[in-house]
Parts: C-alpha cells; structure tokens; sequence
C-alpha cells in the first residue's frame, strides 16, 4: 500500500478475505468488508448474525458487528478516515461501491488487486504443496476417464458432468466449480454448457473440470478422448497440432519469460499448424484460492514470471459446428522450470465406455 | 428511466441479466455486460467463447462479442455515450465500476436495483405461480423432516444438510442455495454452518433451506423440529412467543402496509414476550429470481406493500450458547390479504428420527 500510495484497502466478497482473514463472506445483500488503513489497525465490518461465524484474530483484525438498522456503507466510510486513494475488493457488489463513492467524495478508486495480487498470485511451500494435492485429486478423476471407468456412450452430457462432479468430491474437493463435458460438435463451444446431448460412438468427448479442496486451494484440468474407433483425420491433425502448442507452451514458461510470450508460443504453433482462426481464447490463467486469478497469459500481458506464479496453460482449437479440443495443466514456475502438476497423458485416449 | 434520470443501464452478474434478456452470465474476470442506453437499442457485450451460449432476441438486444485481446469495459463505455447519469447492476465487480468511473469522467452512479427493483419486486401471475411451485417442492422437503423421514439423531448436522440439499433436486430444484442445519445451542446462531457436530436427543434442530426450480424462482423455507421427548419449558416458553409473532406479522402484511410495520409487529409480540434483545434480524426479504431481493421488511423501510410483493416473513429468537428458533414461511401480497406459499405445521414437531 505504502508503494501504491493506498491510503485504505477495502475487501469484500472473493478470496482476497479469506487470503487475508481466514473468514469467507457470504454472498449477501448485508456488507461485510474488511477496512484496512495503511498506517492503523484493520478492523472486519460485519452483519451481527454472521458475526459467530468469525474468528477473530486480534493480532491482525478485530470484528466490528453492524445490527439490521445500522448504515454498514457509513460505519465503513468512517473506519476509513479521508483517504485520498482507496483500493476496492475486485467482486465487491458494485451496489456498495456507488454508495463509498457518494460517502467518500474527493476519494480516488483503485482496484484491490493492484494491492492483493503481487501477495496472492505468487505462491509460498505451502500453497504450491496444497496446489499439487488439487491436480492430483483432479488427476485421478481423469485417469477414471481415460481409462474407461466412467461410461459415455448413451449417457447424456448433463448425466456425464454430474459423474465427474461426483467423482471430484469422492477424490478430496469440497465444491465442484465446473465439470464441462461437449461431445462432437459441441466441443468446438470453449465454455459449452452440458445438456441433453446424448454422447455417441466415434466422436470428440471434451471434459474440463476443477473444484475446490478443502484448504480452499483449486484444480483446474482439461483432457479430450474419442469414443471408441479411430479418430478421424480432421481430429487426428488438428489434435497433434494442439498437443504439440500445449508442450512447447509449458516449456515456455520458464522464470523471466513474459506471460503474453507463452501465449505467443501456443498461438504460433496453432497458426503454423493452419488453426489460428480457431484459437479464440487466452492460453491460461492463474490459479490459486479462485480458479481464474492473475497472472494471465494473454497478449498484452508483459508481466513477467517469477518462481511460485501458478497458472493453467490451455490452448485449444474449435472448428464450429463440427469438432473442437482442448488440452489444459497446471504449471508452476519455478527456478528449476516449468513444473506440470497433471501427470496424465495428454494423448487423444480412445476409451470404450 | 426517465422517471430516475437515467441515462443508461448496464447490466452484468445476477438476476437482472436473466431478467431482461433471458441469458444468465458466469462470475468471470471476462466482462458481460448488457448496455441499456435510455434513447437507444440494447447491446449485449459478451466474451467471444461465452458468445455461442446466448440466445440473441433481436427485438429485445443484440449481441456484441469481445476478443480476448478487446478492452470490453472501452467498448461498454463507447456504446454509453456521454451519460450524465448511469445506473449499474447491484452485483457487478467493482472492479469493472472503478474501470468505467475512469473511462466515463463526469456521470453520476447510481444502483442498477433502481432501475429493475421496481420491475422485479413486483410478480405478475406466472411468477406468483412459479414461486407457488417452488414453495411446494421445498414444503415437500419440511414434510419428510416433520415426519421423521429425515434421519437427525446420530448424524451430524453436515450429513443432514447435504441430505436436505439431495432432496430438494429430488423434488425439483435445480440448485441448492443452502441447507442450514443447526443443533442445540448451535440455533441460537442464525446463519449456522453445518459442522461435525452429531445430533443428539431432546434438543431442538433449526432446519433453513431453498434452492431454485429451473425456471429461475426461488424457494426458501425455515422449520425447527424437536428430537423425541419433551421440549424445555424454556423451549416451549420461547416457541409459542415466535409462533405467535410468526403467525400475526404476516396477517399484517396486507396491501398499502409499511414494510418496517410488518417487522414492528413481529418485533413488538417478541418484545412483549420477554425476548425483544434476542430477535437480531430484520423480518423478512423480498424473493424472486434471487433469494434476498426487494423488499426487504426492516425498521426504515417505509415502502408500503403492492399487491405481487412476495417476501419471508421469519422471526426468530436466540439464546446464546444455549438455543434459538425460526419460523419462515414466503407470502404474497394480494388484493385478497396476505397469502402464505408454505402450508406444512408451524408446530414444533416431535419427531423419531
């Protein structure tokens, strides 16, 4: 704060709370917001009812309780002082900030993460460990789908992501964030919703998926396989393409490289490989206590990697209408290398199941 | 929008989007945000690969996808003009709030829910009924715990909850949004979180759950159970007082009331009885697409009701340390008088399970 000139950082909903207080706020309309002064003690606003939920931890926060009547917006202006700078929880609800900017005039705004990401996005031990017990969860359930434990012929999208939903509980999460499954066409939508799309034989099954373990850390894998017979020509190119863009984009991300750069890596290889057009996203984000965080590896992004950033790398091509694929890890930057924590093949698995 | 001054509306997370256009957005960093100029077409700025997700309604709005290399929030600025006043949604990332104050010098915020509240607060027939089906589908759920079909004794109150959660999908939700499950003196916390601890006999278990139904409406429904026995005079003593202000704050809920006088009638029976310091919440909350929404009945709330207002009516009392109850049922306000949705006993049951 001192070397942003950040007089106040007000936290809200998201995980820079939980990072900084142990204690997650619920998604509610009643405020809870953590108000911590550069030069004064942080104090945690919040409703009276929530307020057993809280462990308090007087060396670094106390708890101030607003009743039902009260003004949260104005006992957290106060607590805030006159700030010429204040720095604002990125997924605060925007209703509270309307009402800070009214009862805080003359204050600039700043987004907290200038604040919270240079802390959160570079990982110590402890969250690199807890960030290899997710993939290994995450692992385990992808080894189930190559290898054919979890049926997919017949079975709907929809009844197949439920499967791995289950699935990423049974392996150790506590919260399923997304279980993604597009069969043959609809693999070509990055982000497609599963529904009532009956998964057939001699096609694409995309399955991406991640949850929540319970020290808070996330997963965050993507692995395709074909439903039995041989791929067919299209899949078989545009996949080695992809296989190979993701690999040379791990061994990219080396300590020092530029995010936009291993971006760049997987995109000259894809447009190389004839797929350019059909490469519409970024190739990964950081990842941590949110399963989307910085750094992001995306053009415009020269921020440059340092031991401890944890991100996914995950290229993929989408051809609409006919077929797509996806190949995602997550990898650590370190002074030894890029370390991927997925250990399963990255190989287009033909499964009979 | 006129009657506010509003220039324009933008729209992102919650129940507004999906509201307006029928397209709900994922809690991303990638900006959704639907651009309502008071003079002009709506626009749907959206992510290119959330793009194939949403159906375009010409007639409402069109769709306006950003690459991954875009400035989204330039983009929304662009299409915003020059507003003097703009409105925006209640549940939007502040983070995307302190990009446009930067990139729209000169307006006004304001809160989007000034807007759309008066919109949504209000339920025409096929809301009434959508909400009626999801009070019935969660009534089916208090059932089978009045009736000791829910295992308690012996569990603790996490498997209780996850049970709960189980059977509200079973009777039709598509989503839990929660599943309180509180034991003992653990009720005399309102928003408990389901733990490890095992249910015992002879002590009360406050029960709070809803979802939502796949057309979007919510349920939301609190009953307290007795586990086999006799309740505590104490008990008995504190429940007849909660029953009675339970049953009276939502006779008074009738057309052209103050909501804050609903929340006094509760609030003065519960003094009355002796409990005034231990009722710490407000009455009740409005309900719709979202589970908390306008109006909410609070002290200084001095919105009267229209008929098509539905919200909780849920008084409870909390004994530190020792125990606390709940009664909550949804009601509609009508011509017709108020109309509760939850038809299951107020009682508290005692049940053998």
């Amino acid at each position: 704060m001192d070397d942003l000139g950040v007089d106040v950082l007000l936290v809200s909903l998201g995980a820079d709370l939980p990072y900084l207080t142990g204690y997650e706020a619920m998604p509610l309309e009643r405020l809870t917001m953590l108000v911590v002064p550069r030069d004064d003690e942080a104090t945690l606003v919040v409703p009276r009812l929530e307020a057993p939920r809280v462990v308090e931890r007087p060396e670094a926060f106390t708890v101030l309780p607003w009743d039902e009547t009260d003004d949260p917006v104005g006992i957290v202006a106060k607590l805030s002082g006159t700030p010429g700078v204040a720095a604002i929880g990125d997924r605060t609800w925007a209703r509270f900030l309307v009402d800070l900017v009214a009862s805080l005039p003359g204050t600039a705004w700043r987004k907290g993460s200038e604040v919270t990401s240079p802390l959160r996005s570079v990982k110590d031990d402890a969250e690199i460990r807890a960030l290899r017990r997710a993939s290994a969860a995450a692992d385990r359930v992808a080894t189930q789908l190559q290898s054919g434990q979890i049926p997919l012929v017949g079975r709907t999208e929809h009844e197949v992501s439920q499967d791995i939903g289950h699935r990423l509980v049974d392996e150790g999460h506590v919260r399923v964030n997304f279980a993604i499954v597009a069969a043959g066409e609809h693999a070509a939508s990055p982000h497609h919703e599963p529904g009532e799309r009956v998964i057939g034989r001699d096609e694409v099954v995309l399955c991406d998926f991640g949850g929540t373990m319970p020290d808070g850390y996330c997963s965050d894998i993507t692995r395709c396989v074909w439903t039995g017979g041989e791929p067919t020509a299209e899949m078989r190119d545009l996949y080695a393409v992809l296989q190979d863009a993701q690999a040379q984009a791990v061994d990219a991300a080396t300590v020092g490289t530029p995010c936009e750069d291993v971006d760049g890596v997987a995109r000259r290889l894809i447009t190389e490989g004839g797929y350019g057009a059909h490469f519409i996203h970024r190739t990964g984000h950081g990842i941590g206590l949110e399963e989307h965080e910085d750094p992001y590896l995306v053009g415009g992004n020269c921020e440059r990697l340092v031991p401890g950033h944890a991100f996914s790398i995950e290229p993929g091509i989408y051809l609409a209408g006919r077929v797509g694929a996806r190949i995602e890890d997550i990898v650590i930057a370190s002074d030894a290398g890029p370390e991927s924590l997925n250990h399963v093949t990255h190989d287009l698995v033909v499964v009979d199941a």
